[in-house]
Parts: structure tokens; C-alpha cells; sequence
């Protein structure tokens, strides 16, 4: 497979001015943890896979032991008339030349099905591992801030200070140059584990955009097992951090 | 060399239905192992040389002084009628489009011959130093599990969990587009070592799958010698350890 | 996007004979202070847009939370008579091969415009946090150097020792095939910090070179807020040390 | 520029059964100090230079501070009748596969000027600061083996065992497609510094090739100055070990 691979599972297929959510892994992996739900929830039904010497030379196994080459994928589904597609995957390019060719790629798919919006969705690590509840937006044209804070979405000041770096970041920049409007929601995270937490944020604001209310159970559960993880290691920092205190405190009674 | 060549030892070669066994550098070398030791054992003839720029620039020096640059090699045999391929080499693609180039390249090559099913063999690391005997199996069809099972293959659900990375996995992908068969059986092995233990546990699965008992005696041979090494290290482990733990005490009876 | 995209903003540019100042990122973004201060100051027009798939995959976000795809641009304005090119941008290639691409692009465009000088401007690392005034010269023609001498620029034998990398260097060599006289003029800095001093000092040269003085308030404004930065590094540095010491003396007091 | 670029700086050369040395940076720079000697000891005329964008965008910097584009050169001499070629440069490239492409051209070259033998020179590490005299040796074709030991060149069974990396051995490969014969000798040297004495071993070797004996006083020197940069290193080392003794002995009495 010397070029990318476009298999196309359904023909003929014709969507009425659909949006477009995508979800790649990143940071908290909280896009794909959306999107997922989503083609879940909305019995998303898959319209192409997409294979290419830009993702790892991997496959993954499956639960009964067969695998299948990592991939990218888009899926479809319709809520209350409106029609939606979904890029969903295993890994970004891993390359950045297979960035710009791969964005490329699913924009002439986007444009194929005559997608009039695109929302990415990733994470937005603040380093912290208290929780702070917040979806923060960038956008390619200035007249979707307005909107967006309406349906709960922050926008701070120049932030994220350094741009927005991966598959995210980049159809935003690509899109405005096909004059497809675009707009990356990150759900605030720590950034040191998958955040389902922080995919509930951003399923609020999808809940705002699509005028539905998206059943969370099974985000709710994978955050609350989350939790406890993150639990488990903060009480673990704590003991570690107090341990050296008291080490401190006997080399300082030592040394004097 | 700007592109790979293939260079063909003996024209007009005509397999009947050849299984394809592949080698390649990997974890504990335990593919590596089991296909050279097929090599020698069955006396297979080699039919092709291939080499790429996607491997390093690297010529490997001979006994005698002499070099060959590095590549990956075609061996056929015949075993009770039954013609086998094997696909062995020095390394794998050093980039990921590399890889998957080369992948499709093999499978031309094994099509070409027929090939009715393909064998990657590799090692799943343990992470521990005991050894564990056992080979673990992963197939692009769900109808192989049984068979192998009965060839003493074990399948654990969802196992590896990170995927199968590198030509061992990518190729079990690329069968599929091609149904063409294809299982990966890995040894498990500590993956700190070269691993010829490991190698001899697929060696008895292969003899199942062949329905021969292939001698194992040049194996054993060196599995004794890894033997003593990892003794060697285990040993130096624990003198470590335990003045590690001397150590430990002088410190707690001094601050107390 | 598989390949480089230029975007022309205005057709039928016709300058008379340009010099051109480049100045991308780079040790302590001393070229890319002085191309946006020129810019700011000269109000430059943009006349091109650059992106290539051999930039990172990245958007940067502007204040209002709009964001732009990651490029380089070319400027023009005009001094007393002189015309004016300047490249600017938000990154160097990620990629050798890519370097030298570019690199050839630039320099296409540059002769269209007819171009008969470029001037690349980046930062000379001193290694050492205490600022040393001076912009060290090369050149890829030996006439230079004594017209840049009158404009203050120093010439040390041999220096920079490792030559230079990066578009600024690069350029110079690249000038060489087309006959189109190059000089680099490198601002001394410590090499840890975005520095706005060592900027101005480049400024200054520049000044000379083009017969006028550019006002130098928004660099100085920067440079004095850098210096507060730069104190206080050190004072902790210092801090540090002196800790350091006692330990030190506390560790040879206990040890006798 | 996105191809590799071949300049010939003279037309119509026409030699007559040319040998040639090959002397790239790699380990100790061994390679690159002896062909460098050979071309200002023989009167190397430059034919051709060879830009490429597999090398790193680096210019040199002269000792007047005008710059010269990062490369691979051919030269050519006479000794006693005997045509000589000789490729000397900066770098090797900086890809795999720009290894590959640039290995071919550089033996396109070499078949046009019908060059019957290639010796690439390098270093041959011990990892041991004490020097060995020797240059080991590998060849493309066993019958060089006797002819090499005669002029001095040492050859271990199966050594370098993990091959030879980087052009002076690809080319040895790429060679025997070839069939032009070529043999890598290797000086030994310690690999962690600049190496002229190990360069003066190779030259040895290679007055007997050539059946003459050139002036080493520039090596000599070389190697006397690197000596002294040896010798405090290893004083630096002696009392640090020494030091690191004494207070193994401190801790020990302590934790007594």
C-alpha cells in the first residue's frame, strides 16, 4: 500500500446539508471518546474506511481474537432531519506531510457529501488533576462565537496560546480554504489520562448544537472508573509528597 | 537504489498451495529464530533476494570478512508434499510508509506463488524473567481459533491489548483485502533478550501445523546458553537487591 | 495538501530592484523580532501566502479565537525609493528535505521580483545569560564584508564555528547558484530567550544599510520586559548556587 | 532544490582505470581526515560537486566568513601513473533512504570514470581510550583478503559483528552489484574523539597500495595536538575515579 486506500462500504449515498464531527485521538483521547459515543448512541451506520501508509503499520485485536488494520473511518446517522457525519479512528498521520494530505482527503469527502460544517473535538490540557468542567472553542470565521457561547462554549483571549497542533487544528485551517465553516470544541483535562469526564462536557454543548439531549450513561460510567483512578493516584501523590516532607525534615535536623 | 528490487534467483518456480511462514526481526528475535531454524532444518532453497531503501544502510560482515547488505529473503521447501514459503530477514522497514510498501510487496510475491495461508511468527513480551511457556495466536479469521487451539495455540480475549505492531501484524491487515488466511502465533518471551525457549514453542506448533517433528537440537543449544546468561543476570539482580535492601536498613537504623 | 501552495494576494507587483530581509524563527526568534518590527514599522503589504505540508500540522489562534493556518508570507513597502521584500513566518521547514525545497521557492519568487540582495537575520548564541551587544556577519560574497563592517557588523574568523542551519544559512548557499549576493547578519544572544534586545542591535544595521532609523519603541518596550524576565532567572540562578554552596560546605563539615 | 544536484566542474576527464577512496564523517572522523590529507598531499583536482537535499540545510563558514552550501566532492590525482578518484564531504546523508540514492550516484559517477576498485575509509571503534594501532578490514569479495594482509590490514572472524552502518558499507553492497570489488578499512580508534592517529594508520595501508609513501607531517601534528586533549581527558578521568574511591571509602567508614 504505497498511497492512502478510500473503500467505500455503501454507493450512492446522499445526505442533505449534513455537519461533521471528528474525533481522532489526542489529548485525554476526548474527541474519540465523543465520537465514539455518538456513532454509538445515534446508531451511526459506517460509510468508508480509510487505510494509510501514514498511520502505524498496526492492527488491533480484537475482544474474539481477530484483528483489523488500524484505520480511520466515517460513519453516518440522522437526528430528527438532520444529517451527520462522523470521522472516527486509531491514530492520526503519523507524519506531518500525512497530516496535510490525509486533512485533504477527508475535507474532498466532506465536500463530496456537500458538508456545510465541521466541528473537531479534542481535549485542552490544563496540567491540573482537579477537574475543571469547560469546553473552550476556535474557530475559522468570527461569526460562530456568538453562536457557540450560546450553547455554552468559552472563549478565552488568545488561547490556546500555541495554536492548535494535530488533525484539529488543521481542517480548521483547510476548511477555510474550501469556505466550509469550522470550529474545534476542547473539553478542558488534565492531559495525563482519558478523560471521559471531559467528553460529557463536550456532549453537552453537541446536545446544544443538535437540539437533542444524548443519553451519557455509558460516558457517565467510564468517568466515574476514571475517577477512581485518579483518586488512587492523587492519594498516592499525597503520600509521596508528605513522605518527603518528613525526609526533608530529618535531613534539615540532620545537617543541624 | 532509489526503489526496491527484487531480484529473482531461479525462474519458473511453481508451488502447489504453499503455506508462507515469516521471520523477521521483532521481540526476543523469536520469528527471526524459528525461520532460520526452518531453513536449516528443512534445507530450503532461496528464490528471492530483496532489498529496499526503507532498510538501514547497513552491510552485515560475513565469517570471512566478505559483507552482503542487508535484506529480506524468500526460501521455499517441501515438506510431505507440501510446498512452504518462508520470508526471513536482517530487518524490518525503518519507516512506517516503508513498511507498508513492502507488506503489500510480500503479499504480490506470495500470490504469485498461490499462497494459501500465512504464518507471522513473533514474541509477545511477558516483561518478567521466568520463563513462561506458551504461544499466543491472533488470526484475520475467526475459523483459524479453533484449529490453532487444537495445535496448542492459546487465545487470550482482547490479547495483545496494544495491537500487533510491525510487519507480523500489518500483514495479517494486508491478507485480509486479499483473503488471503493469515494467524500470527507469538512466544511469549521477557523481551529483554534474544529468546530461542520462546522460539522452540512455536517450532512444536509449526510441527503440528506440518504434521512432521522438525529436530530441535540447534535450538536447545542455544536456548541452554541463554539460559546461563539470563541465570547470570538473575543472579546479579538479586545480589543487587539484597545490598540494596542492606543499604536500606543501615539508612533506616541511622535516621531512627 | 501534498504539495507547497503559494498565494498571490495582488498580481502585476512590479518592484525595482528589492532588497530582501528574511527572518524566520529561530535561537531567541531574533530574525522573526526583526522582520515583524519591520513589517509593523515600514507597513509592509502582504503580497504572498506560503503553506506547505512541510510545516507542522498546526493553526494559530488569534485574539478573537479565529485561527489561521500555520505559513510563511512575503511583505513589500518602500523606503525613500527602495523596494522592499520581507519573508516572514510562523515556522522553519520540519523536514531536511523540505528546507532545501523551500528554500528554492523563496528564492524563485524573489527573482521574479527581481531581487538583487537578501539579507538572512537570526541570533548568534552566545551561551551566556549576560548580554554582549553586536551583530556577527557571513557572507556568500567577499565584497560584503567590508561594506557590512561600515555598518557595524563584525566579521570573527571562522565563526560561527559549526556554520549555520536553518533557512538563514541555507539561503545564502542557495543565492550562490543564482548569483544573488547574501550576507546573514546574526544577532549576539544568550540563546535561552526570546530576545527583543539582541533584535535591536540588528536593527541598527539595518538602519545603515537602508539610510534611515526605524523606530525602535515596540522592540525596546519588549526588551525591557525581557530584561525583568532575565533578572529574575538570574537572581534565582544565584540563589540557587549560593544554596548550593552551603550544602556543599555543610556536606564537607559533616564528611571531616 | 528538490533533486539531488551533480555539478561538473570539468568536461571530457578521462582516467585510465581509476582506484577510489572514499572518506565521509563517521566514526573519528578517521575516514574523512585521511582522504582530506590525500587531496592536499596528492594536489586533489576537484571535479565534480554533488548538492543534495538528503544532506542537512547547512552552510560552512570560511575563514573570511564567506560560506560554502553543505557536500559531497569528487576529486581526482595521479601517483606514479596510477589514476586516483576520491569522494570527500561534509556530511552523509541524513535519511536512509537518501543513503540508497546518493550510494547509486556516487557509483554512477564512479563507473563512468570506469573505476575498477573502491576503498571506503572509516573508523573501526574499541570504545577503550588506550590506543591499538590497526586497521581492520571487510570486503566484497574474498579474494582481497591475502592482497589486503599483505600491505597490513587485520582480519577478525565475523568482526564488526552488528556490520558496518552508513555509506562506507552500503557502498561495499552496493558494489557487488556492481561487480566492482571494494574493501572498508577501518583504523581502530576509540570513538569518542577526532582521530589522526588512527588516520595515520589507514595512510600506511594505503602507501602500500599505491607503492608510495606520502608525507604525514600534517597528520602527525594533528595527532600530537589531539594527544594532549587525550591525556587530560584521561588525567581529568583518573582523578575523578580516584576522588569517587575516596569517598566510597568516607561512606563506608561512615556507614560503619
Amino acid at each position: 500500500m504505497k498511497e492512502t486506500e478510500v473503500i467505500r462500504l455503501k454507493e450512492d449515498v446522499h445526505l442533505n446539508n449534513p455537519i461533521m464531527f471528528v474525533g481522532l485521538p489526542g489529548v485525554g483521547h476526548v474527541g474519540k471518546l465523543v465520537v465514539e459515543h455518538l456513532i454509538e448512541n445515534l446508531e451511526g451506520e459506517k460509510l468508508i474506511e480509510i487505510y494509510s501508509p501514514h498511520f502505524p503499520p498496526q492492527v488491533l485485536v480484537n475482544k474474539d481474537n481477530t484483528i483489523r488494520l488500524a484505520n480511520n473511518e466515517i460513519y453516518t446517522c440522522n437526528i430528527n432531519g438532520q444529517d451527520i457525519l462522523i470521522l472516527a479512528g486509531d491514530h492520526q498521520s503519523s507524519t506531518n506531510q500525512g497530516h496535510y494530505e490525509l486533512g485533504d482527503l477527508y475535507l474532498d469527502l466532506a465536500e463530496d457529501f456537500g458538508v456545510s460544517r465541521v466541528y473537531t473535538l479534542g481535549g485542552f490540557p490544563t496540567g491540573e488533576f482537579n477537574y475543571n468542567e469547560g469546553v473552550i472553542g476556535a474557530v475559522n470565521n468570527i461569526e460562530f462565537v456568538k453562536e457557540l457561547e450560546e450553547h455554552g462554549v468559552e472563549f478565552r483571549e488568545n488561547e490556546p496560546g500555541n495554536g492548535i497542533v494535530g488533525a484539529s487544528g488543521l481542517l480548521l485551517g483547510l476548511c477555510k480554504f474550501r469556505n466550509i465553516g469550522a470550529a474545534c470544541l476542547m473539553g478542558l483535562t488534565s492531559g495525563y489520562i482519558v478523560d471521559p469526564k471531559s467528553a460529557q462536557s463536550i456532549m453537552r454543548v453537541i446536545d446544544k448544537i443538535l437540539g437533542i439531549e444524548i443519553d451519557e450513561e455509558a460516558l457517565e460510567e467510564r468517568a466515574k472508573e476514571m475517577e477512581k483512578v485518579v483518586e488512587k493516584i492523587k492519594t498516592m501523590k499525597e503520600q509521596q509528597d508528605s513522605k518527603q516532607l518528613t525526609q526533608k525534615d530529618e535531613d534539615i535536623n540532620y545537617i543541624i
